[in-house]
């Protein structure tokens, strides 16, 4: 993020455009005084300046338009009420969350309501004999984890953002993370959904039980619509016990290609990791850089492994990585079963975020973090051509990313306040994404479209996909007015 | 099924009603030979008796209608030449794998074309380092299952006709099985797929890799929706290592209830069994009339289950079961790790429907399968209410199911050539699935609706998921023409 988000400020990002897409607006000015007499008390915002700085998430270069007002919904009924009348006037909404989303899709549209959820934040069940939980959609992840962990239950999917992010926000995301070359992303986890609709009808989409094929998934479609489709404003979870702690390697590459190929053959033995993740050498210097991690500054690229495989299993697990690692170029690999080493290391990895922030800030603020998906077979010919794009547009490109799902955020970070430099740095993102496309690959594997790539999607999708993109959000939302402008053109 | 499909006759079930759903038809005869001249050589049937003999699949008291032709579909081509000409002249499309299904969902509708892409069977790509493959839709699960062996790698899901399905008409149903309790539903596996939309358009929805959030998720849309979207031409599935051999045990009780309560409480404390069935005393009895497995005649209830946790976790699982069985009042649990033994153990599971099938044959030919999936918490609850219903309808129901997931499959043995038996059999087979909803689970956890549930399906709806689905069918098939009539009123 740019230095103002690196210091908290609650301004737009710098590279934040004012300019915003074409949106359905009223041309009356409705009575925003009707919508606050059905909504619980003080729950409509419209203090200009708390409405602006409520009106972007963290992604940079996408519009943030003049919303009208700021919903904080309470309860179901203060969406349903914020939806009805949004209807009656054919207003657009945008839901939001924690915002911590990273390409626009919570952004302000001009003349939108900004509907925030997050205050709906209470857990409403667990139930361990059926290992499922119900959450109100503002639930922190990691609230919900601790909270589970009480019950020796887990919720796997770790976003980075998994401290400050919602479960609201990470089912319209279909958000990811470490645990995922394991234990999957969030859609694997839900199994039903309570929404409400475009015209205010409340409904339950899904299930609780274990299995259940009654209709059509339609759960499935709204994980990932990211405000498209409705609002989520419930949530069935499934669960799992609470997982084993994992031993963690560490290896080091002389460079990113011998490290992607070896994470390929690791995986395609049929190793079950439970984290396995890369750095490549920048990464690690900005993380020292950041944080005293001590990481092995010499190295052109880092993966951390970790099996909680049972019993010896997972010294197995590890044992199969160093010998493929070793193959592969690897130059050292180094166990350990200390608690202590493990959460150092996942620290480390957990700093990338806010030292690539600290990097931008160091040369203008500029940071742009792509995040395509590939097969894992072609992460060794992805580096090689990554560092053609770095050379062709002569900006600094910093990789970290879930090498054991083929998922990687090459960042790319430039200096902000030159045009030439933000315009090579542009330019490097896209042709990323274009990249992850020539290899088989997603433009988001986690991310999500949103503002940010929503130009790509029609590169991503064929005809056909994206008129039932169309169809199916113009059959949900006649009028429009969900999340207008964001993920389809 | 009835005693005509038990000899592998041709004909109709017993039950099945020639009456059937009011469907669109062209008033105009459409030129069939048109068709022809479109599709691969000797692709279109006329034959009266031919379509008639595929007009099927093994539900009972479905409608069955007269379909003006049938389509052995053997290319991409001649599913596009289909649906052009089926658009063209407004003719319902049934589309049919293997008909095994229990539901009635690949049943002709009047006047329809059957669209048959059994022929399409080609395993496309296996991909050892991504662990994916490609398969046409007519690839039957086992063969894949063996194709993939070959590399080391598995399919998991194994539905009970894994032997005869395809995997086409596994996604379009999402179907389970045995190993679903650890190894999740077809829809886990199935990342991406090419269909062929109502007017012949050609499109390719999901992705190939690890994870992807590009656009709504329109795989899983079409996943279990049973022909309703569209016809599925191609599937990318992900794969994992060929699974390790399970260790087996069998626990003995009293009574349902007891080996229910078992279950629960052994799912909720953890483990990670990779299946947990559960046969009750008839079932057991029918089992042993039909082979020689030698299963213990007396129990009340039976408990299958495996695990293949790594080493002696394996053991450690197993004995929890042990433990926890026999406070739940378990008569006795038996081991083994000699492949031997479980190979027969698991055949005797396997031979639940063939055993079923002899049962009716012996009664009089009536034979209703149902599909619960309730929490697995209530299990104890279902079979005392399950018995209540045994005793007021008078009828003879036979129980097994993937008890892990508390899916069960209640069966409903009958004399189909006497009225009164009929009639008791169908409201003893609606209670069974009122008694689903009121625990709060599912009409159907792996079957579908087909026509066989589809009065239900708004039973389980609310008005607006209802309303949902209405709006999806008609933006992806305005003219009505995938499988009329079917999951839907």
């Amino acid at each position: 993020m740019g230095p103002d988000t690196a210091t908290g400020a609650d301004g737009p990002h710098p590279g934040c455009s004012r300019a915003h897409a074409a949106v359905r607006t009223d041309s009356d000015t409705p009575d925003l005084g009707e919508l606050a007499a059905r909504l619980s008390a003080g729950a409509l915002v419209t203090d200009p300046e708390v409405v602006a700085s409520h009106s972007f998430d963290k992604a940079l270069f996408c519009p943030v338009g003049t919303a009208r007002g700021l919903v904080r919904a309470r309860t179901v009924d203060d969406v349903v009420a914020t939806m009805r009348f949004a209807s009656a006037h054919r207003l657009p909404v945008v839901t939001q969350g924690a915002r911590t989303g990273l390409s626009g899709a919570a952004n302000a549209v001009d003349g939108c309501l900004l509907l925030d959820v997050a205050r709906m934040d209470e857990i409403l069940a667990i139930d361990p004999l059926e290992q499922t939980c119900r959450v109100q959609p503002g639930v922190i992840n990691q609230d919900l984890k601790n909270a589970l962990a009480e019950h020796g239950l887990a919720y796997p999917p770790d976003p980075g953002s998994v401290a400050i992010s919602t479960i609201g926000g990470n089912v319209a995301t279909n958000a990811g993370g470490m645990c995922c070359v394991k234990y999957g992303v969030t859609k694997d986890y839900v199994r039903g959904m309570t929404v409400v609709l475009a015209d205010g009808t409340v409904t339950t989409l899904g299930r609780s039980t274990a299995k259940g094929v009654a209709g059509l998934d339609l759960a499935a479609l709204f994980v990932g619509s990211e405000g498209t489709l409705g609002v989520i404003v419930e949530i069935t979870l499934a669960l799992r016990a609470a997982m084993p702690p994992a031993l963690t390697a560490v290896g080091l590459f002389p460079d990113t290609a011998s490290a992607g190929t070896a994470v390929a053959e690791y995986m395609a033995s049929g190793a079950g990791p439970s984290m396995l993740e890369l750095l490549d050498g920048r990464t690690i210097r900005a993380i020292n850089a950041y944080g005293n991690f001590g990481l092995p500054a010499a190295a052109g690229a880092l993966l951390l492994v970790q099996s909680n495989a049972p019993g010896q299993s997972a010294v197995a697990e590890l044992e199969a990585f160093q010998e493929i690692a070793e193959r592969n170029g690897g130059l050292e690999v180094h166990f350990s079963d200390d608690p202590a080493d493990s959460e150092l290391l996942v620290a480390a990895r957990r700093a990338v975020s806010p030292a690539l922030e600290r990097q931008a800030h160091l040369v203008g603020g500029g940071e742009l973090i792509d995040d395509i998906c590939i097969p894992r077979s072609r992460l060794g010919e992805f580096f090689s051509r990554l560092e053609a794009i770095e050379a062709a547009r002569g900006v600094e490109i910093f990789t970290a990313g879930h090498a054991g799902d083929g998922n990687m955020h090459p960042t790319v970070i430039f200096d902000a306040r030159d045009e030439e430099s933000t315009a090579a740095a542009q330019a490097a993102f896209a042709e990323i994404m274009q990249l992850g496309l020539d290899l088989g690959g997603t433009i988001t594997g986690e991310h999500g479209v949103g503002y940010l790539k929503r130009d790509w999607l029609d590169r991503e999708l064929d005809a056909g996909a994206a008129l039932l993109h169309r169809r199916i959000r113009e059959a949900l939302d006649p009028l429009g007015i969900l999340n207008p402008g964001k993920v389809f053109t």
